[in-house]
């Protein structure tokens, strides 16, 4: 999540030493973990269950809030109502007096979406030097069946919510604030950075899956909505094309990526529901959740990954989109 | 977990930081965060959940191992059996190499319990200095209902599994090491380190527990199984009397404890099940898990915390009791 992103496993490291070796093979595990699969599918008898687990090891500001909404969200896109979080959380030598702001922060996350804490571990530990918060959550479908991200088909309508590059906004106004403070107005500055409070998709994603209406849904990290809609196309084995001039783009973004030049489309999204909708089914999804947008459409695998930016020019997207963020962060000393 | 205990947060910050903040009151949520409550049962429908997460961060040695077994231990003496195993896993920036082998001990640890590993997180955090596992173990109940810490009755019988300081005996050696060289035979030494791999009670927690044989089971960890006992006795509200001479202690272990001046009894001892039983079902449990061993029983409160030593001295035990490897190793500059 968010700038732990830095630190992501390779892809191959991950097929080769991790995914090989996932103990026993029990059969009531529908959905084993694979590369860009969030979350695990489990049956207890004939209910399934949906679980999660990421940990946020970059952010100071908001651990506490964004371990419940991340985890939230992963469930969430699965079309899974989040019910239970569990919650390990690790601080520095000096860092108990940091607790209570995190907790705070879990607590209310957790009320907001009507989700309890039910277990975990609090400890002071020698060997981290910042908090951390390692989040599981789990939850139970709400429709017929689990949403996957592998089941966009070509012809289905290519839908977002809010607008592009939510959590990127809020960590670049963090992390930059003073090198901003000079360039964009203070109120869209203030602005910006409580945009980890948009972080939630759950209520988005729960409407449409209770309806049955999209085919897949994403939750864009890494990479942004670009990022987001590579990772639907690849997992469904099928291709995309999205144009910049549908995508929205917050006020306080545009200002924040303008200044720090950065494109807004490649911007760690949280907060942004990505969904593959077929298209019989478009207006009644428009209808369902105020704000989606049309932003591109899926298409045969072999018609390749497009975005056409504004202007017309079209840019290939042949491999995962590198968050703006790295490049960004990478240049900075600090850890935000 | 082991060493980690060395950060454990006071109880007291516990109980006004975070026990009050646990998000939406659910009502499906059965046992929520208590202190010594180290899982949570939750209700889907008729179906009862047993979950519990926990950290290995002190343990360079075995971490991967550890992790699922510690969590397990923890969901069986809920008289659950351990079936969905999460973990995320930070390493330090050099530590990528280091993946392997803790991927091959979870693996290895989720085939000896027949758990599947369903869903996690693995990443190079700059804020962590060595490999941290995070894990999160669900489980099923195998009896009519969960087996808690907290309904051990006067009168019944404190029982327990293996020997004394198991966990303590691979941490001490390995810990250790060269100081003990010089004072213990190498291979009572070599088979000292090898006692992480009794560490899981899982075996012994379901027998009982599908026979619906314990009143309480509790894995005895800080304060080893003086410690154990203590816990099991406080969450009844009743108090214990335990015969040090009924106490098995492996030649291994009384080997290390004699060489480094310990009290095997309050070692930190995951691989032991502590249960308390009712008298009239002694016997049946004796037939059911082999080596199980009465050590003492349950008594009104009043009557207080006793440890009857060899030779016949009365101990008593007023509050929880720090265990020994605390002592042993804050006189030790690197952590084990």
């Amino acid at each position: 999540m968010d700038v732990a992103e830095l630190g992501k496993v390779p892809r191959e490291v991950l097929e080769k030493v991790v995914f090989r070796r996932l103990g026993w093979r029990r059969k009531d595990v529908i959905v084993f973990p694979r590369f860009g699969e969030d979350a695990a599918v489990l049956k207890l008898d004939k209910k399934t269950l949906v679980a999660a687990m990421d940990p946020i090891t970059g952010s100071e500001e908001r651990i506490g809030w964004l371990s419940v909404h991340v985890n939230a969200n992963d469930v969430a896109v699965m079309g899974a109502e989040p019910r239970w979080f569990s919650a390990t959380i690790l601080l520095p030598e000096d860092g108990l007096s940091k607790l209570d702001v995190i907790m705070k922060d879990i607590d209310a996350a957790c009320r907001s979406l009507r989700v309890s804490l039910v277990t975990g571990h609090t400890e002071v530990a020698s060997n981290v030097s910042t908090p951390i918060v390692i989040g599981h959550m789990l939850g139970v479908p709400v429709g017929r069946k689990p949403v996957t991200s592998s089941d966009a088909r070509p012809g289905d309508v290519l839908v977002m919510s809010k607008s592009a590059g939510i959590e990127g906004t809020a960590i670049l106004a963090s992390a930059f604030r003073e090198k901003l403070a000079g360039k964009i107005p203070e109120d869209v500055l203030a602005r910006a950075e409580k945009f980890y409070e948009k972080i939630s998709i759950v209520r988005e994603a729960l409407k449409l899956a209770e309806r049955g209406l999209p085919s897949a849904m994403h939750d864009p990290t890494e990479g942004g909505v670009i990022g987001g809609a590579y990772e639907l196309a690849e997992a469904s084995g099928c291709s995309f094309v999205l144009y910049e001039e549908r995508v929205p783009v917050a006020v306080e973004t545009e200002a924040v990526c303008r200044a720090l030049g950065c494109d807004p489309l490649k911007l760690i999204s949280s907060g942004v529901l990505l969904a593959a909708v077929p298209r019989r089914l478009l207006e009644k999804c428009l209808k369902t959740v105020r704000g989606l947008r049309v932003i591109g459409e899926f298409r045969e695998r072999r018609e390749g990954n497009v975005v056409v930016r504004r202007g017309g020019r079209e840019e290939e997207v042949k491999e995962s989109v590198r968050d703006e963020l790295w490049r960004l962060l990478s240049g900075l000393s600090v850890s935000p």
